[in-house]
C-alpha cells in the first residue's frame, strides 16, 4: 500500500520562547516545520514555505534527513518570520511579546509544478486570500485541511468563511471556533462550520485532547497524558501532520479513517510539547508512535 | 441480580441561581438532592441530612417518589442551608453572592441503625472531620466515595488528606485536585491522590469529562454533549450519583465497573445541567439513561 503526497504551504518561523522554566532563543518555530516532521512518519511530505538569509541550512537539512522534499522552499534578501513569546505557569496559552514577518510578509507562495498533483493538502496558518489563490494552483487534491487563527478571524472573517467553504477538514481551537461562529457551545459552532462544506471539523482543546465533528457523528480523542509539558509552540501543527500523515498512509479517508487520524494527531502532539521547539517530534519514530497510539486507544476502552 | 444498597451523607439546601439567562428562587439545590435523584436510578438509596422548618414537603416526596428511602432526614428548628450564586456567560464557575448554612451549620450526621449496613457509601461535601465520623459509623462498607471542595483543601488539608487516605474512591474536579496536591499536571496530582490509598481517582473536568485514574490504568471519559447548558449547578454530585449508582447495581466493582461507570456519571451529569436544581435528572428515565451511554461510547469508539 503506497501513501499518498501531502503538501504542507505554510511559515517557517525562528521562535525566542520563554517558559517559567526554561527559555530558547532563535529555535525552529512554527508552522510548516512541526507539521512536516510528524506527517513525514507516514508519507512522502512536500514543503512549500519561504525563509531569509538568516535561516540556517541546518535547519533545512533536518526537514530534509525526514524525507521532507525541500525543493519548494524559497530563499529571499531579508529576515526570516521571527516570534517572541511568553508561555504561563499554566502552559496554556502564549503571550506575543513580537511578532517581525520578515520575507513571509506578503509572501505569494508559488506552488512547483512538480507539486501540483499533491494528494493531502495542508494550509498552514496564513491570510485566507492565500490560502486560497495556493488551492488554487493544485490540480487534483483529495483532502484539503486548513488551520487559521483568531487574527484572520477578527480581519479577514469573510475571506476565511470562503476558503472553509473549499476544504475538507478545518484544523481549529476551542476558543477560536467560537470566536469564528460568535457561539460558546462548540458543538453548535462546529456544527455551523460543517454546513459551510467541510466533511470535518477537529476542535483542539490542548490538554483536553481533540473532537472531531463529521456530518453524522462526532468522536472524541484524549490528549495523550504528557506529566511534563515543556513547550507547547507548534502543538497545533504537530496535531494536523500526524492527522493528515495518518490519513494519507490509508487506502481510503472515510469518516473511520477521520476517527483514527485524530488519535494519531493527538499522539503527535504529545512528542512536540515534550521538548522545545520540533525537537521533541523530530526525536519520535514511527514506533514510538505507535507505543502511545495503543497506550491512547486503552484510554478511552470503555 | 439485586443491587447493593446506597448511602448518602450530605447537605439539602435551597439555592437562588443567576445565570446570564436566567435565575431561580430558592430552588432544590446540593448536594445529596442531586446525587439521589440520579443514584436512584440505578439502586436502592438511602439519604442522611438536616433542613430547617423551612424545607418544603414536596420536595422530600419528591425525592421519595424516586425511591429514595427519606427516613433519615433530620429536621431541626431554624433555616435551610442556603445558597446564592451567579454563573458567568461561560456557565462554568460560580460566583458565590452569601452562603448561609442554617442548621446545617454544625451538623453532626447520625446514621440511622438501619442504615449501618450500606455498602455503597457517598460522602458528600462537607467538613472532613465529619465524613470521618461519619464513615466509623458505617458496618461493612464496599465502597466509600467522597466529594469536598477548595473551602476543606484550603481550611482542613490534613483532616482531608485522612479521611482520602480511608475511602475507595476520591471525586474531586480538576482545579481541586491541583489545589489539593499543589502540582499543575493533573495526572501527577491524581497519582498523588492514589498513593494515600484509594483505589481510584476520578477529576471531573465539566465539559471536558471526566478522567478514571486507577493504579495501574487511566480510563478518559467524554462529556455528553449538551448544546444548551442552563445551570451546571449540582453537576458533579449527579455525576458521583450516576457512577457509584451503577456500581451498585454491578456483581462486581473492578477496575472494569469503574471505568463503565463514570460514562454513567458523565451521563447523568449531562441531564442535570440541562435544566434548573434538579429538575433535569429529575426527569431522566433509566431508559434515557441507555440512550445516552450509548451515544457516549459511539462518541469514543475508535
Amino acid at each position: 500500500m503506497s501513501a499518498s503526497s501531502i503538501l504542507v504551504v505554510g511559515s517557517l518561523a525562528y521562535d525566542d520562547i520563554r517558559t517559567p522554566v526554561a527559555s530558547r532563543d532563535s529555535v525552529l518555530g512554527v508552522a510548516a516545520s512541526y507539521f512536516a516532521m510528524a506527517s513525514a512518519l507516514y508519507a512522502p511530505v512536500r514543503l512549500v514555505g519561504v525563509v531569509g538569509d538568516d535561516f540556517r541550512e541546518s535547519d533545512v537539512a533536518r526537514l530534509a534527513k525526514r524525507g521532507v522534499d525541500m525543493s519548494g522552499l524559497e530563499r529571499r534578501r531579508g529576515g526570516s518570520f521571527r516570534w517572541r513569546g511568553t508561555y504561563d505557569f499554566a502552559l496554556d496559552t502564549a503571550e506575543t511579546i513580537n511578532t517581525d514577518l520578515g520575507v513571509f510578509g506578503g509572501w505569494r507562495p508559488q506552488i512547483p509544478a512538480a507539486f501540483a498533483d499533491s494528494k493531502v493538502i495542508f494550509l498552514a496558518n496564513i491570510d485566507p486570500e492565500i490560502q486560497l489563490a495556493t488551492l488554487q494552483q493544485m490540480s487534483a487534491p483529495t483532502l484539503v485541511a486548513l488551520d487559521t487563527m483568531n487574527y484572520w478571524i477578527e480581519h479577514s472573517r469573510d475571506a476565511l468563511l470562503r476558503v472553509i467553504g473549499k476544504v475538507g477538514l478545518v484544523s481549529i481551537n476551542e476558543g477560536e471556533v467560537r470566536q469564528l461562529v460568535g457561539k460558546l457551545n462548540v458543538a453548535r459552532a462546529a456544527r455551523e462550520i460543517l454546513a459551510l462544506g467541510p466533511r470535518a471539523v477537529v476542535v483542539k482543546r490542548g490538554e483536553h485532547g481533540a473532537t472531531l465533528y463529521l456530518k453524522d457523528a462526532t468522536f472524541w480523542a484524549p490528549a495523550y497524558p504528557i506529566e511534563e509539558v515543556v513547550d507547547p509552540t507548534g502543538a497545533g501543527d504537530t496535531f494536523a501532520g500526524g492527522m493528515l500523515g495518518y490519513l494519507a498512509s490509508q487506502p481510503r479517508i472515510d469518516d473511520a479513517a477521520l476517527r483514527r487520524a485524530v488519535l494519531h494527531g493527538s499522539v503527535c502532539a504529545s512528542f512536540a510539547v515534550e521538548r522545545f521547539s520540533v525537537d521533541g517530534i523530530e526525536a519520535a519514530t514511527r514506533a514510538d508512535v505507535e507505543r502511545r497510539h495503543d497506550a491512547l486507544l486503552d484510554l478511552i476502552r470503555p
